[in-house]
């Protein structure tokens, strides 16, 4: 039996992308300017492959490239999606011809009411991740793996999930050709499975928590059934990952090809913050950025917020939580990236914060009723620490500050339905009108 | 008392948009190259103002234009929104720079995988609208019926609804600063009523049915509560209306200045499909596309197919109904623009046609399995009744055509949520998966 699936750090030759099903063809999968997996910790490099963690030290895999020289028109004379960026990231050139969602390049919103009412006088904006396809950043890192996977011949794309990531996934590789089998605990709210069985790949309610979900999975990948499998999250995280290096590539480019002073960035795994440090590092090690300092800053939930807890404390490693919080797309207790994220945070200058249910739930009302941009509960988290970090001045209101919104408000009805509703419930007349003093 | 709101042809002297607040200074509000109110039956023309039906007959008003020479290089230098074509559009020249939600310009996505299970050749796409800030094409309409609002000097932005109008009338006030009132049944499913208070606007719940709060609304117009009051599909209808243009001008642009074959749109008040045939005949007198034969196909669900039973019957007026389906946002039994709608299919050559509830929602998840696109109940009739089309030969398959999905499958969940869900639930163990029989 071939375990195809379960790699840690060298590949078994991998199959051939080139179409044809015959496995006495295959060559090297073309992943354009990336070379290698590295060893985050040691520094270890391994070929490209289904890899996820180091032989050696067991450290987290990451892409290495080699950049050739990038400008600023090739990148806008691209597509208006992620693959403008098709050079930075780990698919090859054509990857833009191939059905995929094509997310990307999503609003970044000047946010001048909100800036208003929060005091910033050096430009406020909102990056709007809700314009993805399936409404959350999570089209992103998908779009990466899907690329590995057709990469390395896989034939089922999947995930354990307990919300927007399923949706993502079965989405993708509906439009890409590929199956899907996502993995949920089985009392996941019945909308959130609606949506994630929506696509029609098959959704697989599984009896126990999410850790449970994920200690299968691990099995499945183990197992002769997952051989041609591509867990977006394990065996292909180091491709999966570098989707979120995206946002900050869009974020400066919108802004005319410049860093912003300030970034908040909300924290589940810690994977997208680590990465978007990542991108602006790229761009300036490119030249297609001015280098200047940034900061960059970390949003938790309070009742899910371990990495803001060991901020506050000066450690450099968190302490797992058990989630109590209406921020689910947050609500990992354990963030994996939780070491990066704390050096990311002092090393710019930043801070990691956190909000409670109530601040997460007016920053949902706050954002809006100024811009007009109903956001999930991972953006309220977001936008309500940027408020108490300008109140108390860790962000200074006279410099530029992006705050992230990664999902949509649709998807966390939930969070606010007992605190939003109807102004006035009233009868049909001009009297019963008035009566309701609204106007 | 002035009752600035209830016009019906001859505005008022229309208060300036510049900001001031002396009514003094007063000028003609800017409406670029839109020049004129045209009575759609009679022709009679009036000065543009907050005007929607015609003195002389009652019949509604136009919006006519005097236009410049456009280029294709003019519009493709323009904003990656709907404001590219602010030429085409009642409003001033530089409107993009206002704050607004900034809608269009959403994906038209070649469906390869669809056209293969339905055997189009010809090349087959979806507009799919679900992209748009609130995730409906009414954000189009809206944004058109916000710049006349500002334009006239109205503070409040209203409209009746009975679901994505709400949320998309809410959120493009608070964006522009403008306040809001939206009046629903109150008998309306209350997670719609949670997506429309979300904007922080008023929401008016009214005793009674969409009837009821229709006729409130019409009250409300002509007392001096409404006087500063615009109605975006009542008072502001001429201009609300034009916003449904840019369907046609983006297919066109993203096909690459060309008309397709066939379009097959969805009939609500048959506003959206009349206004897509005004956009392509603007495009082929602006010499922007070649002219050749189109043909537009309405889509109507069973349960309310007032305009498909009077296509089929060969009348030309049709006769109303109670609407009895799903298909919450095309449920209206006495479409407006209905006699329009006929004249356009037959002339074109097109056709209209209905789909039953489990037609509409077996469409839902065929787009969705083949596309990774999820539709709202709307989608899925248009789909549906494409698929009808296409089986009986009335849309050649060797013909290009284009689809349009009008919002997103999030809003409509409960139309599907009974038949759509986990594929298995099962033990976290290898056994208890293989025992689901899955891979
Ligand atoms: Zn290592
Ligand atoms: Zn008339």
């Amino acid at each position: 039996m071939r375990r195809k699936g379960l790699v840690l750090a060298v590949s078994a030759a991998p199959r051939t992308s080139s179409g044809t099903s015959d496995p006495t063809t295959a060559s090297a999968p073309d992943f354009g300017n990336a070379v290698a997996l590295v060893c985050r910790e040691c520094g270890t490099r391994v070929p490209l492959g289904p890899s996820f963690a180091c032989l050696e030290c067991f450290g987290p895999l990451e892409i290495a490239y080699e950049f050739p020289e990038i400008t600023r028109e090739q990148i806008e004379a691209g597509p208006a999606n992620i693959w403008r960026y098709a050079p930075l990231l780990p698919v090859p050139a054509d990857v833009a011809s191939r059905p995929n969602l094509e997310p990307g390049l999503t609003k970044l919103v000047r946010a001048e009411n909100l800036a208003r009412e929060l005091g910033v006088t050096g430009g406020l904006y909102v990056k709007d991740d809700s314009g993805n396809p399936t409404h959350s950043f999570k089209d992103r890192p998908v779009s990466q793996a899907l690329e590995a996977a057709r990469a390395f011949g896989f034939d089922t794309l999947s995930c354990s999930s307990t919300g927007n990531l399923a949706g993502a996934v079965a989405a993708a590789a509906a439009r890409a050709g590929l199956k899907s089998c996502v993995f949920i605990p089985s009392d996941l709210e019945q909308a959130k499975q609606v949506v994630a069985a929506a696509y029609g790949g098959h959704l697989v309610a599984i009896k126990g928590n999410y850790d449970d979900v994920n200690r299968f999975c691990t099995e499945l990948i183990g197992d002769e059934i997952g051989e041609n499998w591509g867990f977006v999250n394990v065996n292909l995280r180091p491709y999966y990952a570098e989707g979120s290096k995206t946002l900050a590539y869009e974020i400066c480019e919108q802004l005319g090809w410049r860093l912003p002073d300030n970034l908040v960035i909300p924290i589940a795994s810690g994977s997208q913050l680590t990465k978007i440090d990542k991108g602006l590092q790229d761009l300036i090690k490119l030249g297609l950025v001015e280098e200047k300092p940034y900061k960059i800053f970390g949003a938790q939930a309070k009742g899910c917020s371990p990495v803001s807890t060991a901020y506050k404390a000066g450690h450099d490693v968190i302490r797992p939580v058990r989630p109590d919080t209406i921020v689910k797309s947050l609500a990992i207790g354990n963030p994996a990236d939780a070491p990066y994220v704390l050096d990311i945070a002092r090393r710019t200058g930043g801070a990691v914060e956190d909000a409670t249910d109530d601040e997460v739930r007016d920053a949902m009302r706050l954002l809006a009723r100024t811009e007009g941009i109903f956001a999930e509960t991972a953006g309220g988290t977001t936008l309500g620490v940027t408020r108490k970090l300008i109140a108390d001045g860790r962000i200074d209101p006279a410099e530029e500050t992006v705050v992230l919104n990664t999902g949509d408000g649709l998807k966390t009805l939930d969070a606010i339905a007992d605190t939003t509703g109807a102004t006035a419930v009233i009868d049909p007349t001009l009297d019963s009108f008035r009566e309701a003093g609204l106007a």
